[in-house]
């Protein structure tokens, strides 16, 4: 997708040094800034200090990474050292370990001296499977929209999103955001109302800059705005992101997704889930009883972080502390509130039997 | 209500002094500071400023602005003068007209020399007229929290509140935190879940200061929270206020006080709002289709407000003006998803039937 009228993904080789570079997401909405990844240690610095987040894009950086690492030093103890520190970058990150077991194995059977030109291979192949799949649940998603837009003789297609599950949480195209690239790709008329997505406002820092660069109209609202714009007919789809859905169609995605789903449950708003296979959790059916909640640290409510008179990026306390907070970061959507799963193999009822005919799908 | 352990009204005139005083809402929470209002230019200040914010406080802070006016100069194009410059500095305020328009008729047939004294008396009067609602609101909610209570084996009654319905946006006790209070009081075991209410973060900014020096249990969460909060079975009512009930029961509170009431009702949540019979509309029946929302500055999501590194209240821009954006005030909850108003006069249904029975012995 484009930033400042030039086409980027989130990561990339440089054409002219072959050097790996990713944004530094950090300094979003802020400043664009890119960085390069040169070794072991950049790799990890910029997976632990969320240079780079979202999943797919974490396990493409970490496989970059460990191409990197083999051409410092390609022999078995660097390699199990390179691998180890990556994965740690992280814990939770489920994608992270799959990328960089995936560049181990791929490496596995091979001369030492071609190892990290190989490992290279796979992270390239990795990152552009999660183009390919990313951009096939937008076209899939597409269609959804464009049935939407027969309907509204050429007024926009009004979304509501809820964080940031585009083109930057990803390698590109992203998954919430893919099907809208390609309905503004296509020209049809389209603006996304995005939600702040409080504590840390990937809403509005993310999703927000993403669109504006990319010529999508927007606006940004609070996340407790989104029930009365659906109550007033300003909606006519939700689109959000999952990081797992159940065998049975539970989807978990960031706090305040469940309510969401709620208004649009009870104002007939369809809510479509957009998320690659990958992320399915086939081993747990309900969602609510069985996906413990992740309760990250308080000073993701506490402190806000923006540009301050002088334009330098401040944080500044909202809170004084003799108040505690909570800060659960993901919550369960239950599958009857949820339209269909857009996935890059088409859209899936969220019930057990059309999900288990998709896995069977996958498998064969 | 108490601030650290001493008694206070959000507005009063000082025993030794017999100056008029109130807090300085804007300060909140990082600095507790009371101020003088020695005139009409101060009151009118301390209303646009917002340093005295509810409806209830705005009037009763207009109430004795009069007064001050009237030490200052009786005669009748001062009266006027003052009636005006008050009713202007909030015009959207309701409350405020009334109070003022009080004060000049309770003066109107008053020898001009006693005019001040008239008005500084029937200042003090709506100001404890509304301690007396807001305590009787209290009263009556407490009763709800008791039935509730009974059933917790001695485990805190669970409530989430949104916004702030607390003593300070009334002259004492507050609203929907009015039965916390008196629960509080007669030592029942009590939690309150707090929403930081964005875009203006009252919630976390009043709320939690409100229920921290009273010395109230309580956990500050993001707007986004409640539901996941709810679907585990960590709320055992939600409590809210209102700034405006249709005579059918519809309510309207803050932006995402809907999306909570949605919330609890697919979860069995009971859901009550507390509100002076005063904020009743008679005229109107239908919340979604009759009241037209209020749209206020971006600026309120666009800039954040808290202390920077040295402990200096500061601004920051956390999102760049590249992105619009969208800042709708309120919205309607509609009287189905409404378990009762608590008012003044007992616990009402939100139903026209009821309504109007209520009303009855309102005029009667």
């Amino acid at each position: 997708m484009k930033v400042a009228g030039r086409r980027y993904r989130s990561i990339w080789l440089d054409d002219s040094t072959g050097e790996l570079r990713i944004i530094d997401q950090t300094k979003l909405p802020h400043h664009f800034e890119t960085r390069a990844i040169r070794n072991l240690a950049d790799g990890v610095e910029a997976i632990c200090a969320m240079r780079v987040r979202g999943a797919p894009l974490i396990g493409a950086t970490a496989a970059h990474t460990m191409a990197l690492a083999l051409f410092e030093e390609p022999a078995d103890s660097a390699l199990s050292r390179a691998a180890s520190a990556l994965i740690e970058s992280r814990p939770t990150a489920i994608n992270l370990r799959w990328a960089v077991e995936r560049v181990v194995e791929a490496v596995s059977d091979c001369p030492i001296e071609k190892r990290a030109e190989r490992a290279r291979r796979e992270a390239i192949a990795i990152c552009d499977e999660d183009v390919a799949c990313c951009e096939a649940i937008g076209t899939h998603g597409l269609e959804i929209l464009e049935r939407l837009a027969s309907s509204k003789n050429d007024e926009p297609i009004q979304v509501l999103t809820h964080c940031n599950a585009g083109w930057l949480a990803t390698v590109d195209w992203g998954t919430a955001l893919a099907p809208v690239y390609k309905a503004h790709e296509a020209g049809l008329p389209i603006h996304v109302w995005v939600d702040e997505t409080r504590p840390r406002n990937q809403g509005g820092s993310l999703t927000a800059f993403e669109l504006s660069e990319q010529g999508v109209p927007h606006t940004l609202i609070v996340d407790s705005a989104g029930g009365h714009l659906m109550q007033r007919g300003q909606v006519d789809v939700v689109l959000v992101g999952s990081d797992r859905t159940t065998a049975c169609g539970d989807v978990c995605n960031k706090i305040g997704t469940y309510l969401k789903a709620l208004a649009a449950d009870a104002n007939e708003v369809p809510f479509y889930v957009a998320l690659p296979t990958s992320t399915i959790d086939w081993q747990i059916d309900d969602g609510v009883a069985d996906i413990s909640i992740e309760e990250r640290d308080e000073l993701e409510v506490r402190i806000a972080t923006g540009l301050n008179a002088e334009g330098v990026v401040t944080d500044v306390e909202l809170y004084p502390t003799s108040s505690p907070i909570a800060n659960p970061a993901f919550d369960v959507t239950p599958a009857r509130y949820v339209s269909g799963l857009i996935t890059e193999h088409g859209v899936t009822l969220p019930t057990r039997e059309a999900l288990g005919a998709l896995r069977r799908r996958l498998v064969e």
